[in-house]
């Protein structure tokens, strides 16, 4: 496919900080972005075709929807994990018209950002009323209706770029440095190249809820010195006790490590689903031990051929 | 404390899931009710003794909160969980008055609300406009205001009860059976009697970031037959790959397994941190392997001791 | 090679246990049979190409020589195990000619073996002197020599029959059922055929003396569901902390569940020693898991293939 | 008891390696001292209150023996070890009057002996009938005999030094820096006490059959960072498929973390048997790593405490 004709669902409306996400996303910055209401209409867009990929948080969301997308991704969809960005978690306090702090009477936003910027907003505008809005973007547009919903709003920065907002402040979150980190799904086909700082994003369904079966499953990770960045147990709608997780490994599935302790789950919990191995944003290169490295798994295989064959 | 004398905090407005969850909590059919507008408000009332208890989500909840709560109360305030309840996930579509379906031009609901409805929207009201609220219960207190903000809500049962609504329909959730999982939080002090069918939730940082170091975590338990129910690993926020874990756990702290488990565990991360043993909302009677049993710690306990007196 | 052909080594001198398991061992009812003074011996005539193999006791047995058989396997030969053979340790009591027991004033025999029929000697000769031996075989040979070396001997049925002496009383060995194991090696050549019940027996130098060392080395045999039949620590020689282990583990090489433990053990130890799969003398078949069946191997391989080629 | 009036059995006869090991045991030097003519006699000694202690060999042993120990050890006798104590392995070719190598037309040993000096005698003396004898002392006692069993014997230095032989020559032995372990075993009585570089003997009945089971075993003693010494897996004579395992670690009884791995494996194998704490013969400190260190253990306890009692 070629990158002028990529066609991106995210997760909308548009200027979320889902949509930075994109940005940042390959063939991001070339594609045609459609914004969806959910994180479930994203995804089905490129289920049926509508689009190419989409982009979707996978932790710790603002705006929500990690929840809906790990269990989109894991359960309900065939869709491959080709990308991740991480996206910094900043706010920003815009009007339509400059206005001074202490003229604001309402603040629209989403519930989420409101409860992050909570300790500022008490100490900055006190005064101000807040009103909810279904996203932090939503609040952005509601300040240019013809009925505005409030005098300011707190949103992403990419939002009062697009919309020629006036902004009052920036960095008004009460805790700096958080990101939240999204991720570009398509159907399955070719998995990006191994660039030796990848991951591999797994859902395996627990075999029997019993103590000692979730060691049994990571004892094939800790055998083949693969380290885990992520883990999450989650119900599978099935009924109490019966979990699948939600993994994010260190690794590409063309490292034999991560190749073999793939296929060591697969002998105990044969339904385990690839969702697929991508570059990681953070680029953090792997340190790989020495006695799982390619070449101690070339020379174990090439030992027991040794004696199998003669 | 006297349960006539008891505030709540909860995760508002009022209608929520979430009070209905309250309502099923111990002490919640009397106490003062006091909805807040975050997980984090709701959990502050409790520290600064504005309420003896907040109930919040804890587990995938369809107006959010759940990573707020888990981080909350995991690393930012002193609480304790000391109640669990269980609330299915229903809606219904309500209206002011009685009400045709091909009548309803708009619908107000959440986002999260109206993911999960989707399906039986497109077939049922498929011309209706969604109009987003921060909560379901806004949407249905929206239907009540001076200018609705739109025909027809979807909402929780409860509020639809509390304000006396009209309801057209039941049960239109896409997905059926899901049930929402809510914690009551106080303050640290006598920890709930054990039952017998009881979890206990704690927060282990992991001490360091390599293969195998969950693994050692979980040898800790499988050594002791204790069977998790959720485990989550969540960044700390102290930067790239620092972790914690939050483990909920089948057992109470007064058996000896889970306390011989967590002695083990304290030693290898010693800022593990308890959050609470209380019983389990789905009142399922621990299966304990005989060798885990009080009369094994006990009889092991018995024989060292027989040694080391000699 | 032609069974006709076969030289056979064993540890002597005729008449031993040894060379009644010899007579089990494939091959053994034809070979031409060596006796040597040790079992150091025996496996060096098969090092100099005098012997096609050598039978050494490798478990227990009544005559010695086990320690000197593990480590000299082990360690110091290119040598093969391709057989194994169990012998009951069942001793007989035997005169040159018909003697009654109260005519019985001296009884030759091993001193291991002494230590076998002491409360059976204390209760039947009392008043008998004890005259050592170097084997229970040159006890009975004793009894021939021109000065003979006592007046009845303790010794193994196999030479009672060889020499034609007279058999007083069988069975007296104090405890009843105890078998000793022996096995036939051979240069490193084609691997016995995969019975479906069979033992491989490997030597693994403990890479680090550390806590949880030999943990890392079992759970590649436990998360392939491997059985072990046998384990043995033994110094290597090489001063203090330095060990390996001597393993005897249920199934073939040819095995899939067995390769990939070996290999996995390999990388983490690549001075691992592979030294057979063979039959199991007691043929008891080998109880395969669903999850390491072949055909949870085969299948595990074709999804990660089906991944990777993608 | 006083020391003056202590009496030890041991392997004899005298002059062996063992009566070499036990001058080195606390009380040795001035006990009295009881050869006997087998493991199972010395030990027997002590059982019946004839001896306070035996000294038998414990691992691998010239004179044989070790089987037979641990066996006794583990299973028929309630003995406990309460001191060790290693000797090297080192042969000397001895004679009753001076005599030249070239003269000696026969040499008597032990056939464990003679296996491990046959390089140096087949360069030294190859022309020199072997002469067997049950134990390198008894060869040494022979060349005294009224008719004299050889021209030379090898034996162990104590023999010919308490006989007055003549030494030939030292050292002959073909692989130098060999050393035995042997143990002084007594009555359950009070532990030795813990001196920081001690070992336990402990013998654990293998409570089922499968993968795995040794490791849940071995797991107890990772979790607690207690590293093993030696470890063998011995058939307990109840029929196959039935083991124990015979395992030393590093650290003594009083020591929390080994007293909690005992503890724990005691909840899963309970027939579980407690040999000895005693001061290792190297005398080599323990490493203890932070997190298994008394105070861990005491910090865990004490937190634990804080939650039990609230």
């Amino acid at each position: 496919m070629t990158a002028a004709t990529l066609t991106y669902s995210f997760l909308g409306p548009q200027g979320t900080f889902t949509e930075a996400a994109l940005e940042k996303m390959p063939g991001g910055d070339s594609c045609q972005r459609v914004p969806t209401a959910s994180v479930l209409s994203a995804l089905t867009m490129v289920d049926t075709g509508e689009a190419d990929g989409a982009v979707v948080p996978i932790e710790n969301s603002v705006e929500g929807g990690v929840t809906a997308t790990l269990d989109a991704v894991s359960v309900a969809h065939d869709l491959h994990i080709v990308a991740e960005a991480l996206v910094p978690i900043s706010f920003v306090l815009v009007s339509k018209e400059p206005l001074a702090l202490s003229a604001i009477r309402s603040v629209a936003t989403h519930s989420h950002a409101w409860a992050q910027v909570r300790r500022w907003a008490e100490a900055t505008v006190p005064t101000a009323e807040y009103v909810p809005a279904s996203s932090t973007a939503a609040a952005a547009h509601g300040l240019l209706a013809e009925h505005p919903i409030a005098d300011a709003a707190i949103c992403a920065p990419l939002v009062a770029q697009q919309l020629g907002l006036h902004i009052i402040a920036t960095g008004i979150e009460d805790v700096s440095g958080a990101v939240t980190r999204f991720v570009l799904t398509a159907k399955p086909g070719p998995i990006p190249a191994m660039t030796g700082a990848d991951k591999t994003t797994i859902m395996i369904p627990l075999p029997e809820d019993r103590p000692g079966a979730l060691m049994e499953i990571l004892e094939h990770f800790s055998t083949r010195g693969v380290n885990l960045c992520r883990i999450e147990s989650r119900p599978t709608g099935n009924g109490l006790g019966s979990y699948f997780f939600s993994i994010d490994l260190e690794g590409h599935i063309q490292e034999d490590r991560v190749a073999d302790a793939l296929a060591g789950i697969h002998r105990i919990s044969p339904k385990l689903r690839f969702l697929g191995s991508y570059p990681r944003a953070d680029k953090k290169p792997q340190q790989v031990l020495p006695e799982v490295s390619e070449a101690a798994f070339s020379a174990a295989k090439t030992w027991i051929a040794s004696l199998q064959d003669r």
